[in-house]
């Protein structure tokens, strides 16, 4: 694609591209919008993802489109704002350009909001054959491969086999481990069993594998250890100290020699930043991360921000860089909104200092941990706070009214009832667009 | 596959297997459930289709799951009822077996309901270029691709393509097609031009194409005349004795010659039953319909039922057999399952007797048409007969309930909000299932 990308105004307002919808992404065009930029936004997908909730989309309590907005209907009417679906595949740092699937576009300033992928630390049998958790699709594909398997279960008489395809594995003790291990538990106690008469229970392991010594390790000690009570009173196999060494599809081993059998490895253990190409390797860090300065520009291209899971700011508060949560991204987003501003105005831009709001995890109904300034809440509290906190970030009135009543739904009948196995049909044809 | 269906319980009850979870397989099996039979219900998927607004999912409107209803939760507290994912792949009428893709199994009797599917009357081109709807997958991908082909328009200078990717083609004027026109009507009326600023949506031209010489033909022609003037004030271009002879992808070609350009041909314009293994070619009647007797048995094999769209039933008042529509399904079902209890009682079955309970479509907002016993309503007054009709029929008070705000969120706002490009995962596993 040597073309420049099609219908955008040539205008004589400031150009800056955005890449990537996520949190970061989608709150700094929304700050920009009226300030007299031209904001062009690209995304690989026509929808911004609402993350902490794929969990309940892989375990059918939530639909996709409840968590996924469509970002054309959100900057509708801001005229300053153009979107396009399109991936970056590099940036001309010296021509100020990038080239993407659908073409070339220069910019005066490039903020890269990529988010990150799933990390699989380069073994090849789990990238393989576990599954991820990452995008809207995946959390999908997790609730047809369950559903599957316990069809396929139904269906066979090798004991060994039905073992395999009932047992899940999860890798990762972070809040999406947690999270999707209480709601996977949750379900086997009042789902699955009337579902799947023919099939007994008593057989179905879930595990729950961290290489650390406990959960949630960037949440307090306390914390942790409840999210380890609650999830083991809902029967889930914790293992702590236990590092996964290979997965062929049917048995998972553990470095201490332990082998699982199962079907389904959900492999929630670690991100890497999204890679791109035409920035020299040594502006990454650990992670893939790029690293920026305190006002997250790229230090040898000032006029390229990166924001979210990808940057990578090292201070003394944090010498690992800021913890890759929504807050980040979205306080970092505010920031260079403020800093694009006050550079147009001549001003002296400010440095990031981020403010931890605190951790959240639920584990299950009633069950959640809750690390706020201050103070930690558990059990129903801390349940609530996250169902409200959740409540109102997800973007647009009638997702929240919709996810709410699916909770209260869910909630009084004991019961995510959105156990369909929907396969999408094939593109047969040579659309131009394929 | 040799084996028996592993896990189904050997009883002395007589065993009713029910081919096909649509409307009608639905009903006989929960109004045998409790009758002493056994019955095992097969479907390829493991939900229910409410087939009727399949279109509001084509377009944006609805929630795949909130018209697909999984099959096990429905059957959880019918210990009677066993139900299987399954693809029926033939009958032996002398062993008075059915194999199936996961194994074989023996029936007292067997009631073959799987439905129809789309009829492409031999075009090849069109079965290859033309997207039918008669699945919840067929219809998002309907939205999937209208979606894509808009975000390709807008990366083109191509004025001819972009025409082409603008533009729908609809072909079949019973109410599928007809509800399908309206909607995408209203979309480009309401939804599109604000999403898509860049496109000129004077460019935009949807038709519908319609063999006979009226739209609704098994509506009153008052009904027919409604509804094309509700589609034409809408800015559909409706061409009556209009009849497809081509579709190369780009370009569909009329037999009087006429050529359209467009990307996306929906073809609504006619189904045909699905075709079954072991069964002689002479049991079946036109459309591929199994001809059945007054009890809707096939004649030569009366532990064999047949109903919904597979059966052929000729009658006085009904010479080419009854609408392949859900009353008539519904009515069939109560009347087997009554024969059923009937005839293990030693009575004599009843013949089959339609009550036609009239029909809707419903054109867009505040317009609809409505062929009531005795009455005929229009506008305002048949649309609103008609959500209230489709709002009992679904299946879940859940779904009654989402379905209905979302209805309510779309008048209010002029907007269907689900404009989502949602992809499916590749299956990269060597699973056992697949």
């Amino acid at each position: 694609m040597n073309n420049l990308i099609s219908k955008i105004p040539q205008t004589d307002k400031p150009r800056i591209v955005i890449v990537g919808g996520g949190f970061a992404g989608l709150k700094l065009a929304m700050k920009l919008s009226k300030s007299g930029f031209q904001i062009i936004l690209l995304d690989k997908n026509n929808y911004h993802q609402f993350q902490p909730l794929f969990y309940q989309v892989a375990t059918a309590g939530l639909e996709p489109s409840s968590i996924s907005f469509p970002l054309r209907k959100i900057f509708q009417k801001h005229e300053n704002i153009h979107f396009r679906v399109a991936e970056l595949q590099s940036i001309d740092v010296s021509k100020k350009e990038i080239i993407t699937n659908i073409g070339r576009l220069a910019y005066q300033y490039l903020v890269l909001a990529l988010g990150a992928d799933t990390n699989f630390y380069g073994m090849k049998d789990i990238e393989t054959n576990a599954i991820p958790m990452k995008s809207t699709p995946e959390a999908l594909f997790i609730r047809n491969t369950i559903l599957m398997n316990y069809e396929t279960a139904v269906n066979i008489d090798d004991r060994d086999e039905e073992t395999a395809l009932m047992n899940i594995v999860i890798v990762g003790g972070g809040p999406t481990g947690v999270e999707l291990a209480g709601a996977l538990a949750e379900m086997r106690k009042y789902v699955l069993p009337k579902d799947y008469p023919e099939l007994d229970f008593t057989n179905m392991k879930i595990y729950l594998l961290e290489a650390n010594s406990r959960l949630l390790k960037t949440m307090k000690e306390r914390s942790s250890k409840r999210a380890l009570k609650y999830l083991e009173n809902l029967g889930v196999n914790v293992r702590l100290n236990a590092s996964v060494k290979t997965f062929d599809g049917g048995t998972v081993s553990l470095t201490d020699g332990t082998l699982f059998r199962t079907r389904t490895l959900l492999w929630a253990a670690g991100i890497k930043a999204n890679e791109i190409e035409g920035l020299q390797p040594e502006l990454y860090g650990p992670g893939r991360r790029l690293l920026v300065n305190e006002y997250l520009q790229i230090e040898s291209h000032p006029e390229i921000f990166v924001m979210g899971d990808m940057a990578l700011l090292r201070s003394e508060d944090y010498p690992n860089g800021h913890p890759q949560v929504a807050q980040a991204a979205i306080q970092q987003a505010r920031l260079i909104a403020k800093n694009l501003v006050r550079a147009g105005k001549g001003k002296q831009m400010l440095g990031f200092n981020y403010k931890d709001k605190g951790s959240l995890a639920t584990i299950g109904r009633n069950m959640g941990v809750a690390d706020l300034p201050g103070i930690s809440l558990f059990g129903f509290t801390a349940w609530f706070v996250w169902i409200f906190v959740h409540l109102m970030a997800i973007l647009g009135q009638k997702n929240k009214l919709l996810i709410f009543i699916n909770w209260l739904w869910n909630y009084f009948t004991y019961d995510q009832s959105l156990r369909l196995i929907l396969r999408q049909v094939q593109y047969k044809q040579n659309k131009t667009h394929e």
